[in-house]
C-alpha cells in the first residue's frame, strides 16, 4: 500500500495539536490532548494513543510515511528534546530540562519511523511545502509568538548547524545592554518583538510618562499585545508608536540576517505577525534603511499563508515526508 | 592525462596573485601582476597571458582542472565581477562600479573552466581544502583586513544564498548609528574591526583626551592598525584598550553569529588576526558572555593555519577542484 499520509504533532508547554496529513497539506483528521501531564510516561500514553485513534480512522499504519514532530528545544539530528523546563515532564524535580530520546521512544511504541525539530524549524518546512514559500530556496522564517523563534533555509534545507540547534534568531542583540530577556542575556530580539515584549514596551512607556492612551484602560499587569492591537485598531497614537518601534528593531535584524544568508523573503509566521497592518510598511522600511546596498528593495516580507489553526500541524507534518 | 592541478587567482585593489597548485595544497609555481590597468582589456591580456607562463612551467593546460577565482564583489552563480568600484577597470568613466562577464571571458581566453567568488569565501574554501578547517562542515570564516569579509560554511558548503552574495557580515550593524562605514551604513562591525577601523579608533580616542600614549608618535593621520599592535607589543595602555574594544565588538557580532547557523568554529585570517595575542582572549570572553547559554564554551575560536602569502593562493586554487 502506497504510504501517502504524514502525522504531524505540534507539541506546546500547554497542549498539543495532532493530525493526519495528506501530500497537498490537506489535514484529515486532527485532534489536541494536554500537554500538561506530570510525567512523561503518562503523556506518552497520551500521545501516542491519539496518533493511534487518528491513523485508525484513515486506514492504518501502512498508510503513514512517517511522524513528523515539532517541539521546543528538539534537535533534529538526535531526535532528542534537550532542557525543555517549559515542559512539565521536561524537567526534573528540581526544575531543570533534562535531556529526553523522544523520537525513540515515540517509534518504538508506534512502529513507525519520527523525525522532530523546533516549532520554527517545522513552521519553515511547513511553509516550503505548503505554503508562502513554496518554490523558495532561500528564505528565513520568523515566528512571532509568546517567544521569537527562527527557520533558516539555504539551498533548499533547514539549517541545522553544527549541533542541530541553529537558528536562535530571537536571541541575537537588539539593544546593547538592553531588556533582561528570559534566556539570560539582555536586549534579545525577543525581548522586544515577541508578543511578551511588545507588552513589556507598552508598560514601560506607560509608566514612563502621562502620554494619554486607551491602554490606560486596562490594568498594568493585564496589558496583552492584544491589547496594544485593539488600541492601534482605534488610532491610539501610543499604541501605534509601539508598533512602529517593534517594526524598527524587526526591520534592524532582518538586515543583519539578510547580511547572513542572502535570502530571497523573510517570511512571518505567528500571533504579532496578525498585527501585519500596523507591521509590515515600517518593517520593510527599516529593513531596506539598514540594509546593505546590494540588497536594498530586493528581499521580500511576506506574511504566511498558512491558516493559524492549521499551520503548527502542517509545519510538523511536512517534517514527516522527509523520512 | 589526469587533470591533477589547479590555478588559483587572487584578484586585489593592487595585485593580483597567481599560483598553479596541487592537491595537497602546494603551489608549484607562481606570480603576481598589477591589477591597475586602466582598462579591462589590457587587464585580462596581462591576466592570461601570466595563466599560459605558469601552465607552461607544469606541463601545459591538459594538467589543469580548472581556473578558480577570488575577487571583489564576485558572484559564484553567474561568475561577474558586479560594481567593485575599487578596481580601476572596474568602474566606468564617472566612477560607478559595472558588471564585468569575468569567468566567461577569462574561460573563453584560456579555454579552460573557471569559477570565482568573492575573496572571503575563497579563503573559506581554502581553510576547508588544506587549513584549519579540514574536516569540518559548518564553521565561519572571518577576514579581518583592510575589510572585514566573511565565508559561511554550512553542511560543508559556501552558503552563497539567493543572488550569490550571501555572507557579507562585516555589514552586520555592531553599533546603532555608530561610525560611518564607506559602504554608506552606519555602525558596521568593519568600520569598527578591520584594519582601518582599528586605526580610526585609535585617532578618536587620541583626540577624546590627553591620555599617554606611544601612538602619540605617530602623526594623526598616519596611524595605522600595524602602529597599534606595535604600541601594544611595548605594552602600551591605550593600544591594549584599543584591541580589548574591537575584540570585544567581534566577540558579541560573534554570539550573533553562531545563532544563525551554530558552527563548530570561527576561523579568523587577514592582517589583524595576526594581533592574536591581544585580541583572542577578549573575543572568546565576549563571544561567550553574549551567546545563547546552549553555545557557551562550546564554539572554537580558531586562527587561520595557511601562510599568509599562500592563502590568497590556495583558497582561490580550492574553488577549482569544484569545477
Amino acid at each position: 500500500m502506497e504510504k501517502s499520509l504524514v502525522v504531524g504533532i505540534d507539541i506546546g508547554a500547554q497542549s498539543s495539536k495532532l493530525g493526519v496529513v495528506d501530500a497537498q497539506g490537506n489535514i484529515l483528521c486532527q485532534t489536541v490532548i494536554t500537554s500538561l501531564q506530570p510525567t512523561l510516561t503518562e503523556y506518552i500514553d497520551d500521545l501516542t494513543a491519539a496518533v493511534e485513534s487518528l491513523v485508525s480512522q484513515v486506514g492504518g499504519k501502512e498508510k503513514i510515511k512517517g511522524l513528523g514532530i515539532g517541539a521546543p528545544n528538539a534537535n533534529y539530528y538526535k531526535g532528542t528534546i534537550e532542557c525543555a523546563a517549559n515542559l512539565t515532564w521536561g524537567r526534573d524535580s528540581e526544575g531543570n530540562g533534562i535531556y529526553i530520546d523522544f523520537a525513540k521512544i515515540v517509534s518504538e511504541r508506534l512502529g513507525l519511523p519520527v523525525a522532530m525539530t523546533n516549532d520554527a524549524n517545522a513552521a519553515a518546512i511547513g511553509e516550503m511545502t505548503y505554503g508562502a514559500a513554496r518554490g523558495m530556496k532561500n528564505f528565513i522564517m520568523i515566528t512571532l509568538g509568546t517567544g521569537v523563534g527562527s527557520g533558516i533555509v539555504i539551498d533548499g534545507k533547514v539549517v541545522y548547524g553544527h549541533d542541530g540547534f541553529a537558528g536562535e534568531l530571537g536571541h541575537t542583540i537588539s539593544i546593547r545592554d538592553g531588556r533582561q530577556c528570559s534566556c539570560g542575556l539582555k536586549g534579545c530580539l525577543e525581548a522586544y518583538t515577541s508578543a511578551i515584549g511588545v507588552a513589556r514596551t507598552a508598560v514601560e512607556w506607560l509608566q514612563k510618562d502621562d502620554t494619554p492612551s486607551l491602554l490606560r484602560e486596562v490594568p498594568t499587569d493585564k496589558i496583552s499585545s492584544k491589547d496594544v492591537y485593539d488600541a492601534a485598531k482605534k488610532g491610539d497614537k501610543l499604541a501605534l508608536e509601539i508598533f512602529d518601534f517593534t517594526a524598527n528593531l524587526l526591520g534592524e535584524a532582518f538586515a543583519n540576517f539578510i547580511a547572513f544568508s542572502a535570502p530571497e523573503a523573510i517570511i512571518l509566521f505567528g500571533g504579532l505577525a496578525r498585527s501585519r497592518e500596523f507591521i509590515e510598511k515600517p518593517i520593510i522600511e527599516s529593513m531596506n534603511k539598514n540594509v546593505v546596498s546590494i540588497w536594498k528593495d530586493k528581499v521580500k516580507v511576506e506574511f504566511s499563508q498558512l491558516k493559524d489553526s492549521d499551520a503548527a500541524i502542517l509545519g510538523a507534518s511536512a517534517l514527516g515526508w522527509e523520512l
